[in-house]
């Protein structure tokens, strides 16, 4: 069963890839599918024996490529599943850390980022281009080899939708780019800010969902990576670096977290004044020892609950951000 | 810090309790808070000796009685955490399970939440009353002794917002209630009925989230557990036992889940004829080994990927359901 299926009561769409139940889980590191291919062994899903960054399609796909035309069963609404899903490796190396790769693979990672955006954008079933990554087993990783993903969903998901309507409005009322503004504010402000450069702010933002959460946005209105410049992807490359080192040093160990990268939609239509590129970081932990769950109020109701107030995580963080320069 | 927070982004509200982070962790047996006060030992958080079901409000609140009203600090919107906060303790047993108290405590707790909905309905800074039950160490449970919890939130949470738009809408278009429709078209259809009473019907969604994802509603319009009559209530008892009962069989152990319960706001409107009573267990396992988790698609987009057919879930659970009579 690979289907979407419109859920009567919320309109919201849902993704059912059954095939994926079966998927290749925590396999053992000399079995690992996203290392490279060496003589003598089974060949792996890369077939080169060295590289820097590999993309390549999810072997047990969310969305796979087709008509995304939606149908009606009686009163229910569904479609098949179409729409992209790649797999981005950020290294042959097994054990690598993004954040331990350097500034020179986290720059070529937002240039291929970059291309894949543009080259998904063409594909007539994808509506939004979604760069993401799981990090971590307390997030449900399946493979530990440094990879994240990137759907092609053929809608606008809601988290997207809601973003843009609310951008809409405020772009009505005052004229403005609402994330231009909050990263206008944010800077100015500081108490929830991790660290800056000279194109981006790194913030916690005022109503987090999760303790940690920080938000990573362009101060310029950039609807999309494609659209940075040259000096804006180095300083991007380098702040990002500095966030993920944050992480790591936040509580000593490799923070789970999940990573999502907002830009414009690539569906038609006038979106360009209302998207603002951001990147989301959302860790699980709310301490050391201690994870925040989605749970009733969050699942049930829609109503995050959050036990850390967003200053005092920008301080704890702010802490953890290393030295400017090293690497 | 209590604070409710509103996201200039989304605009929607999330709530902040640094209280909350220091409250009590699993404590041992010995030191439960919710096992009833016994004589020669520290009073726990209720003062009898023994007791049926108990509700008080919760020591570690999210939200506590006070004044709503929003302020600004410049650009952002922000409010005291006011509403309610109540944990309701299933039994004074402290090893006891929902499944496991019988027919006659499941119907003392549907009277129980109905008084409660009741009670909260008449304060002012509770617009939507919202009953839930977190289960298990996996969704997050820092007391293992049986209870759920109620908020009395200040708003109409977001899931419930959606859902209310949706069914308005569909009532405009149909002259019908959407809830109504789907529990009608769910039991004739059949294929993913679990379990149904003469008032009830136990469902998968067609679009569920979660693999196992069940969907408990009364086929009559009803819009709160109030307004359910007193047959009905045995009958929810009835049918609740035996959702509970199927969840405990299904993989051999008690499944942890989240129930949500959504009833008709208590807020001023005209909620009558879009409100449809219904109970959401969203339990996190996708296999007896392995759990769903919320990760990128999910908290990232806000679109949700299941791996499970809910045809295939539905006959799973229906061979889990005991046979009629049983206690």
């Amino acid at each position: 069963m690979s289907e979407r299926r419109r859920d009567p009561v919320s309109h919201e769409w849902r993704i059912f890839a059954t095939g994926r139940q079966d998927r290749t889980y925590l396999p053992p590191t000399d079995e690992c599918p996203l290392c490279p291919s060496v003589p003598g062994a089974a060949p792996t899903e890369i077939p080169w024996s060295a590289f820097s960054v590999a993309v390549f399609e999810n072997r047990f796909p969310a969305l796979t490529e087709g008509v995304t035309t939606p149908h009606r069963d009686g009163f229910f609404a569904l479609a098949p599943a179409a729409g992209a899903a790649e797999v981005v490796v950020y290294s042959d190396q097994h054990d690598a850390t993004l954040a331990a790769l350097g500034r020179d693979r986290l720059r070529l990672l937002v240039d291929v980022w970059a291309e894949r955006y543009a080259a998904l954008a063409e594909r007539p079933d994808v509506q939004y281009v979604f760069i993401f990554e799981n990090r971590g087993e307390a997030v449900g990783v399946t493979l530990h080899h440094p990879h994240g993903q990137i759907y092609g969903y053929p809608e606008i998901p809601p988290a997207a939708r809601r973003e843009l309507e609310v951008a809409r409005r405020h772009l009505g009322e005052h004229g403005t780019c609402v994330s231009c503004d909050v990263a206008a504010r944010e800077r100015s402000r500081g108490e929830r800010v991790v660290v800056q450069s000279d194109c981006f702010l790194a913030y916690v933002p005022f109503a987090a969902r999760f303790p940690y959460e920080l938000h990573l946005a362009p101060y310029r209105h950039v609807t999309s990576l494609l659209h940075l410049t040259d000096a804006e992807r180095d300083d991007l490359a380098s702040i990002l670096q500095r966030v993920l080192q944050a992480y790591d040093a936040l509580f000593g160990f490799p923070l789970p977290y999940v990573m999502a990268v907002h830009q414009e939609p690539v569906a038609d239509g006038d979106w360009r004044s209302i998207s603002h590129l951001h990147f989301e970081f959302t860790p699980i932990h709310r301490s050391e020892r201690r994870r925040k769950f989605l749970a009733g109020s969050e699942i049930g109701a829609g109503e995050f609950l959050n036990d850390v107030a967003p200053e005092d995580a920008a301080r704890r963080l702010r802490t953890a951000v290393p030295a400017m320069g090293a690497r």
